[in-house]
């Protein structure tokens, strides 16, 4: 028997109630000697962590550096080995698009098409702008392909999502772009025999954008890539028994947390917000995801004043979350985002799980190198569900 | 997708330079209240330590102790119970036998046959010396048995290794040996089909060994087992995209880094040849192995002051390391050898990672119970080439 199998047996609905609060990139490396956890005050992540019991998590594994799907796959629960999300599902996550099971979404580029040869693969990267009016000229022009309904949804600069929604497609496909420039454009290939109704869709659709934008300038072809259907993932509710609910103001995070199943709550875009939506809903849930950008963001902006800050201002509202006195409390990262990297990293979470039941260890204060003495130990990130449900209660007894 | 498929699409070829450091047998057992490491001098180790992310790896798995060959291979990031040496491979490249793919090997023992019977399966233990001259008659007198090559190379005592050349193959065959004295000798039997051309010959051979032999006084025979061709294993090259260099004086070390696609350079035979080698080849590779044979030896020894001084004098010759600025630096072991026990145990080996992405945690120290607290925990070995190549810069991001 498999231990998610084993953990999806012993799972018990009960009234107690999860809070699980995620810092994105929290991890930090030291500059001038102190990471941006170290440097920040924090006295009520502090009383957590003396409270609580404390340790480390690896988001997938020693060494490898996750991207935002992986780790939290990992962190909800799923195999990030197994649970494997396409670079067209991420894409669609990341701009909001919302993707069901009869959906195919790939990520596009605007291109430059040139006496029969892809000249420019981002169309001289044209403006945000730009990209909005011409996936609005596409999307008038055109609702579907052979009985296909087709949606562009416009990203940053040059690239948007197309959606492809209907019975039958597949998306074992292959990429409709030719990588390099100076090549004849290529239309996407069936990888499996099955695939060939959606490879048939998708090239016609190509034709009849490339024929809308004839008359642009430089946007005047697309490139697709990335094919993926909506991936098959138990829900919260039939692994755990779950009533989960997801406090997320990127859009990211927001569809990561709808493919494990949870409600996506009404958020503003501040931090602050987090925290008035847990308040307004927190009768309605036995288990909520709250997610904090900022952190993330300004390690990936090498930003250690803003980390910092960032970090210090969700510590303040630690008292909003405990004013609710919920069985458990945990607060962990995704992944680590050194200032020093400016980029995602390898380095493991720290981690707090505070509630009755939980060993309050010889950490006092919150940080990575702190934590790297708990009495959690170190362990990988896909194991912190389990830790959870077992704080709330809401595991069995395994065998008798 | 496995772990190990995952971490080999990960890897890019870069600039950067990764030093490994394996001190064989490092890891010691207190006598008189210290280990070899915690009693030796060592200013140059502890300053890694201070500076670098500490742990504790586990050759194998908890418990399980360790040869040479799996605590090589889990070093270099084989998973153990994967991949395993025959006893033959091992023996081969301990005394220097290189092992192509077409050869084939096995253990000999020289023995005595007499009355029809093996009396004796040491043949009285004869000198390494007597065994030489034995090894150089036969290979003398007999160069090839059925289209096949054959040569002996000698070992110390009665031992030595034989090599099959040739097409054809396979290394499915019981032991010739009837593994007690005062029974007939036995020859070897094919597993499998495919293997009944391998057991002709090697029938064959011993028995125009022992016709060569016959005026032999005790050295009149000879007994032949584990026989293994050389194993099919991914190379630094496939796996990692490392060009790769070995710097090991003793044969066993040598053989297992080839066995990995390893460039095997020349060095000397004291511990200051091997950074002298390193000198030279530097701007060569982008991955060196080090390999110190003299901790092991001392801890075989139980000699705790020849251990001692084998550290410090290591310890004396990092900075020849460090003025290279490779961008990661790891010293650690394949397993340890307490003194206590005078042999290998399966006792965690200590481990730092210096670099400019590694965390620089509470361990001041470098010896088996400081690391014990480092921030690297404690983990199986196999997975330090994921963190090697993590903090070299050498990963790309798993998923976005």
């Amino acid at each position: 028997m498999k231990e998610i199998d084993v953990l999806r047996s012993l799972c018990v609905p009960t009234e107690s109630k999860i809070v699980l609060l995620v810092m994105d990139g929290l991890g930090d490396l030291p500059t001038d000697g102190q990471t941006a956890l170290e440097r920040a005050v924090t006295p009520h992540l502090d009383r957590l962590a003396l409270e609580g019991a404390c340790g480390l998590t690896d988001p997938v594994a020693r060494g490898i550096t996750p991207g935002s799907g992986p780790s939290h796959l990992s962190l909800f629960g799923y195999d990030p080995f197994k649970y494997i999300l396409g670079r067209g599902i991420l894409e669609a996550l990341g701009v909001g698009v919302l993707v069901g099971p009869n959906d195919m979404v790939a990520r596009g580029n605007f291109a430059t098409l040139s006496e029969g040869k892809i000249t420019d693969r981002r169309a001289g990267r044209i403006s945000s702008e730009r990209n909005m009016e011409l996936c609005r000229l596409v999307n008038s022009s055109l609702q579907s392909v052979r009985g296909i309904a087709v949606e562009l949804t416009p990203g940053k600069e040059h690239r948007f999502v197309a959606k492809f929604s209907g019975e039958g497609l597949c998306d074992r496909l292959s990429d409709a772009d030719p990588q390099k420039e100076n090549k004849p454009p290529v239309g996407t290939g069936a990888q499996t025999e099955e695939a060939a109704t959606a490879a048939a869709v998708v090239n016609a659709f190509i034709e009849e954008v490339t024929a809308v934008l004839k008359d642009q300038p430089r946007a005047n072809t697309i490139l697709l890539r990335g094919f993926s259907k909506h991936p098959t993932i138990p829900t919260f509710k039939e692994l755990y028994k779950l009533k989960a609910a997801a406090i997320a103001n990127y859009p990211m995070y927001r569809g990561l947390a709808k493919l494990a199943g949870m409600d996506i709550l009404d958020v503003g875009p501040d931090i602050s917000d987090l925290f008035d939506t847990l308040d307004r809903h927190y009768a309605d849930y036995d288990f909520f995801y709250m997610h904090v950008k900022r952190t993330d963001s300004a390690g990936e902006d090498g930003d250690m004043e803003a980390k910092t800050k960032a970090i210090e201002k969700t510590d303040g509202f630690i008292p909003r979350i405990l004013h609710h006195n919920p069985e458990v409390l945990a607060v962990t990262s995704d992944h680590s985002t050194p200032c020093l990297m400016k980029a995602h990293s390898w380095h493991p979470n720290p981690v707090i799980i505070h509630g009755r039941t939980a060993m309050p260890d010889t950490v006092t204060f919150f940080s990575e190198r702190a934590c790297s003495h708990g009495y959690l130990g170190r362990f990988p990130a896909v194991h912190v569900m389990a830790l959870l449900l077992a704080h709330a209660g809401k595991l069995q007894k395994y065998g008798a």
